[in-house]
């Protein structure tokens, strides 16, 4: 006798429509990236003690802003894979089709799937892009981009800005890390192995480009096209950030995104799309390092509630947000966040400082440097002999560092990948229309539905856009990377973000 | 400096009020116990690959009946601890009060609070409480009794059935396990130290009593008050249950539980207020046992399935179902369900077969027997040589069994109690009701609020029963277990369920 159930044989599936009834001239769709059920809660509760002085033995906790928006639950699996990739699940999100995990808006058979950014530019809306990642990294890059393989980022750039995207440049927004993709081989720091320069060909069609914290803050006064590219990999995380300021935050980045595509739409009847991502939650959870992880999630709620001011002044705009799947597979079995409270650096911050700094001397010259100058920037001032020794023999410094944080603080990571829960669904709107959108999308949706519900809240057409991607993709495929398809992974997902 | 967050500093804490746009007649609350974010998954996915036929590779994911109803999130921490156990949850989801681990429906002080049954009592409606566990475990003991420490039960029961409760019997049907707390001290299986017969003493106060699977079968024509006690402490779980069916299923306690009360209803202005809990997916969380975790959640939707369509058939009816807390940390982190398909029997029940009938003779007999008798019920009919291995040198066979399956399932347990993440709020009204509860409900709640909120949609008044009661309490709170507030435990809270 199997263990199947009654309910599998005799329940009829619900089929859940989503049906839209609410409209908005703009949507901001924020991506938590790697923000699992229990991300919210290991931010919530060092926020709420730190600010309360209660402790885990009477602990008063706070909301976050992000707590008071949760609608709903989302499925997260891809077609090749119960544990979703952001590739898979950004071209469910963006797109609304299963993929394969790697696939950037092409179908498993490698076609090309339009996005709901480009629904939107081609109706006459104006677009962005924001990630604290490369952004050209999986997130963004299926929004605007149509590529067999997520490695190849030069590629997704030169899509990204219209150089060989079939239909023309998609976005007039683009700020975020990943300069190398865009920069000629030439160059110092590039990735691209051939000579186009992505970044004067940006200059060349009208973008402003900004590449640095000056003239990020420029950037307030100009109009669209902007291209800001500020690291030439992933952006500072923001707990490294706080202390050495040259690059702009996530939440400045959003603020000037807004602001700029607001600029540029409130005369006109059509609005904008705009994708932020949270991007780094998701890499400090792959590195199982914990106050980095409350950190950046801090920094996504507080992006959440600078976007729910703002929609207030702007009630035609709606928020939604919801993560693409959970990293590191983090429970809280044993909680009390207080040993993350004076931890002012990264895991990798600190493996640099140590690669970089140790002393070329003896065992115990290396092991006082440990203590002096590493530890203290990790809030642990106080470990022991046996603590200390087991940092030392850890397969890194840094990864020692992270387990005696994560064990501190009664945290444990099941993976250094990703795992397959529900990730909770956020949205946002103002005044009457917030009770339409909680009664239109409480529920549990798959990741694909849900650009169907923005499609229907701007008017727009995704299918519309993929016949005429198809169309050029009949004439000339080079530009979709086919050549990548058989490199496709179907199991090694851990390996990607 | 510290990690502290421009966010705690910054951003006004949002005060979410509990305000009800729906009325209704009856309330139906049912609590998974230990039932977290990935519990759902577990048991959605390997229904779905089971009945599909597709696998990890190819999934292809249907809904079940409990993904459509998710509306929020709920904080569960208690009074004293960051990680809540079922009676400080209880006593805020059932009452409105945070206190500390242990406590039944008191105040840290020790003071009694009213819950929402006890006030729907007092106003007129009928109450009932049906659970897999011992009817005096803490979750259902929450809504009827008040005492110090969750360990007594037999206290509780007098309780529970108006003996030693100052404003008399409040639940008009119990149906469940624990029956041990009911029988005098002289009889089988008493969990009494005295000679107090509660089964006997429900018979003199009118109750129907049933104690066995045919007197279950007979309720259906009986009127309330009634009293079904199946097991002496917890009931089959279900897993086990299929194979030897000499006790009721949760769905057929929860059919005859809401067939009874409304038929004792429906001719009248008050109708009724009833919580199910499926207690037993705590317990196989506890015991890191998945196939047995993953079945309890298909009877969990079972029952919410049943539920709905009841529902849609009274819609003067709603229904809030939430977790107490997650038990047993459980994340996916290499998931594929499939080889849980084949398990008979949960991990307890495995062991006591090999406890009982394990040859005496020598340990290959012993390996043989494992192997012939006991694996195939695991649905283990592969293991390796090391892996039998495995099971022999593990704690107890039936941990390593366990721990065999969920390595094969690619699913994690970081710990043997709770862990502190939100649980998901579900809710289900009919027709144009539901818009307006999800409207009411979707965000993020502390468990104190829900029974605020069913307070409002039965328009009842739990402050008056918690003044009713501490009147009570000046004069006499000897019921109240006082002498045990001593006992309560504000740490261990690993030991609790």
């Amino acid at each position: 006798m199997h263990i199947r159930s009654a309910i599998v044989a005799g329940t009829a599936l619900i089929q859940t429509a989503v049906a839209a009834s609410v409209q908005a001239k703009n949507v901001i769709y924020i991506v938590p990236d790697g923000y699992g059920p229990a991300s919210q809660n290991m931010a919530r509760d060092l926020a709420s003690l730190m600010d309360t002085g209660t402790t885990g033995s009477n602990p008063e906790i706070h909301e976050l802003p992000v707590d008071d928006l949760a609608i709903g639950r989302v499925r997260t699996h891809s077609a090749s894979s119960m544990i979703t990739d952001s590739a898979a699940s950004g071209t469910a999100f963006a797109a609304g089709h299963k993929s394969y995990n790697g696939a950037i808006s092409v179908t498993p058979e490698g076609l090309p799937v339009g996005s709901i950014l480009e629904a939107a530019k081609l109706k006459g809306l104006k677009t962005g892009l924001v990630s604290t990642t490369s952004i050209s990294d999986a997130t963004p890059a299926v929004y605007a981009a149509h590529v067999a393989n997520r490695g190849s980022q030069p590629l997704i750039a030169e899509q990204q800005l219209g150089y060989s995207h079939p239909l023309g440049p998609m976005v007039d927004l683009l700020l975020g890390g990943g300069r190398c993709n865009f920069s000629p081989s030439s160059a110092e720091g590039s990735c691209r192995s051939d000579d186009v320069d992505l970044l004067h060909y940006a200059e060349e069609q009208g973008f402003t480009v900004a590449t640095n914290r000056e003239e990020f803050n420029a950037l307030s006064r100009v109009d669209l096209p902007i291209l800001g590219l500020f690291n030439d990999g992933s952006m500072r995380y923001e707990i490294d950030r706080r202390v050495v300021q040259d690059e702009p935050s996530l939440l400045e980045m959003a603020q000037t995104a807004v602001n700029t595509l607001h600029r540029a739409t409130r005369r006109r009847r059509q609005g904008f799309f705009l994708m932020i991502e949270a991007a780094r939650i998701d890499h400090a959870g792959h590195d199982s390092d914990p106050a980095n992880h409350a950190v950046e999630t801090w920094m996504y709620n507080d992006v959440i509630a600078w976007v729910r001011d703002w929609i207030d002044k702007h009630p035609d705009t709606i928020l939604l947000s919801a993560a693409d799947h959970e990293t590191g597979g983090l429970t809280l079995n044993g909680y009390d966040p207080l040993p993350l409270r004076n931890t002012t650096h990264s895991r990798a911050y600190l493996q640099e400082l140590w690669d970089n700094g140790r002393p070329s001397g003896s065992a115990d010259e290396q092991r006082e440097f440990l203590v002096s100058e590493i530890l203290p920037l990790a809030g642990l001032t106080n470990a022991s002999d046996e603590e200390i020794d087991a940092i030392l023999n850890a397969s890194s410094v840094g990864s020692g560092i992270a387990a005696l944080l994560s064990s501190r603080a009664g945290v444990d990571w099941s993976t250094g990948g990703h795992t397959s829960v529900d990730v909770t669904l956020h949205g946002y709107a103002a005044g009457r229309k917030r009770r339409d959108l909680k009664a239109d999308l409480a529920g549990g949706w798959d990741n694909t539905e849900l650009p169907r519900y923005i499609e229907e809240v701007l008017d727009l057409d995704m299918d519309a856009v993929t016949r005429r991607l198809r169309r050029a993709a009949e004439k000339d495929d080079s530009w979709l990377g086919a050549s990548d398809l058989a490199k496709r992974d179907f199991t090694e997902h851990d390996h990607y973000h």
